[in-house]
């Protein structure tokens, strides 16, 4: 059995936990938090660990997925536990991913550990389609649309409004882009051609409705260079059907080959999520393994999805992928 | 610069002489073939070199990609050739995966060779798509459909019919399959109710339509299970309508996360090719990147897509990759 911890126990956190449990080689050993652990109150009954007495627990737990956020806490985070333990974990801010990885192998290396940073889905499966793609049809373009789903960025932006009492913001590809890039044409798309953004915002008690639209909607690098909508809906309509997490999005190359580039071919991967903190979790659990493999065979240092064999993620042998899978 | 050889100079060989070409960091220096070598012209001036003689290339070739069939050709090359150089293959046979491996890898490590076997898009890509998705969601159920594309088996297979004088054959499927399976609803599908196949035949002169066309949709494995029509057409009309090798695909995963399985996930895959040998051709030339890094590294045995990092097919290093494409 692999032994697992988690690090903050957030939607993440609480995806990790059902991912563990739906992989059978695998067993939750310990919660971490900052927090108050006589606060934290796992669905099942797992011990809780202030993270301060992370140390302890150095030899009883296999790997440490990370559950934190990308802004503040996986800087620090993921470099500092890299000391202690394997460590898995989802940084999705792409700018930084250079540094987070020169930060993240220097202490992983120092301890003789494994680090595997920026798994999920984007960064993490569509990284991977993006790198398969891009090394079969070196010759092509590549396209990225997100959505329909939840942006937390974006719904926070919202919340930040005066007047705003609480908001979910939707990301919508635009299918008539899509259908340019499955077409072959090789589009060049504008920000505002490949998606739009619909909001549903609950005002405080007195707002001005046209103010808060317009803040909006003008707000830079958010909303002003999209085509924006806004909903202003009741806080009992926004419990009742915006809850969910729901992601998606979609990952295409498009690609030519032969004397004059006349044979066109398409790659597309696409996800459809109804959760997208839990299934980030199962792709977190994935890497964890492989994490496990490869301290296993002696590997230190960070790596990315990159960086590891596919055989890595699966509890199958090489024999029994070969003969049912490949 | 990464020195190609090709064996075998048909559609799949003139594939990868294209695909070399789009691959700044490699050159095709030698086309092998077991016909005349006086009557293989290549497009481009190459050598063309008798198979027999391929051991006096032994140190000038860094990666032989072979271009057979997987019937008869690539069970005898593939170890064959694997002593002599580091060699991939597009060996599509998947019941017989396991013995082909098991052959190659002896011959490869005998010799201190890497041979990667069944690349190309299924197996191959696809593979890579149900091995990812099916560690990640491990609660789920998977799917794969092909077409709309020309198959040549089939194809073949009407050919052989008494009163044929040649015929084109497309596998298409459902749509209404497809939408069941993206509906997240785990349908249970049969053969019939998965593919359609489309059969474009010119007849012999004299021969009886009626005949012919029952010989078609009542062949066992081929046609059989399936809703099958047969247009018949002028020879004219099959050169000028159906001359191409278009292929294309779906793989999906159905799978469900949290307590009960309330949340349902979508992982899909495609591909819409235009020239199913040079796209082929495209996956080959990328896997055989991989191998001659694999060689360099003094790994040797055989090897699949699943054993092989993303990084290895790129001509990129690790840190462009992670700044560019993570």
């Amino acid at each position: 059995m692999i032994r697992i911890g988690i690090l903050g126990y957030g939607n993440l956190g609480r995806g990790v936990e059902y991912a563990v449990e739906a992989n059978e080689d695998m067993e939750l050993v310990a919660v971490f938090t900052r927090r108050d652990p006589a606060s934290v109150k796992p669905r099942t009954n797992v011990p809780v660990i202030s993270a301060d007495d992370a140390e302890m627990w150095k030899n009883k737990v296999d790997v440490l997925i990370l559950c934190g956020g990308s802004a503040t806490d996986l800087p620090e985070q993921t470099p500092a536990f890299a000391k202690l333990f394997n460590v898995v974990d989802s940084f999705d801010t792409h700018a930084k991913i250079p540094a987070h990885f020169a930060a993240v192998d220097a202490a992983a290396k120092a301890t003789g550990h494994v680090g595997v940073i920026s798994v999920g889905w984007d960064p993490g499966m569509f990284s991977l389609t993006r790198a398969y793609a891009n090394a079969v049809l070196t010759n092509g373009a590549d396209y990225t649309f997100w959505g329909r789903g939840v942006s937390q960025g974006h719904s926070d932006a919202i919340r930040r409004i005066p007047g705003v009492k609480n908001a979910k913001q939707y990301t919508v590809p635009v299918p008539a882009a899509l259908d340019a890039v499955r077409s072959g044409s090789n589009p060049t798309l504008t920000t505002r051609e490949k998606h739009t953004r619909e909001c549903y915002v609950v005002l405080e008690e007195g707002a001005d409705a046209a103010a808060v639209e317009k803040a909006i909607v003008t707000m830079p690098n958010y909303f002003s260079d999209y085509d924006t909508t806004v909903h202003f809906i009741s806080e009992e309509e926004l419990l009742r059907d915006h809850a969910g997490l729901p992601h998606a999005g979609f990952v295409l190359r498009s690609g030519a080959t032969g004397a004059n580039g006349e044979n066109k071919h398409i790659i597309e991967f696409s996800l459809k999520l109804d959760s997208n903190p839990e299934f980030t979790a199962c792709v977190l659990a994935a890497y964890a393994r492989a994490a496990h493999r490869l301290a296993s065979e002696g590997v230190t240092g960070c790596k990315t999805v990159l960086d590891i064999a596919p055989a890595y993620l699966s509890a199958k042998s090489g024999d029994e992928l070969r003969a049912s899978l490949l």
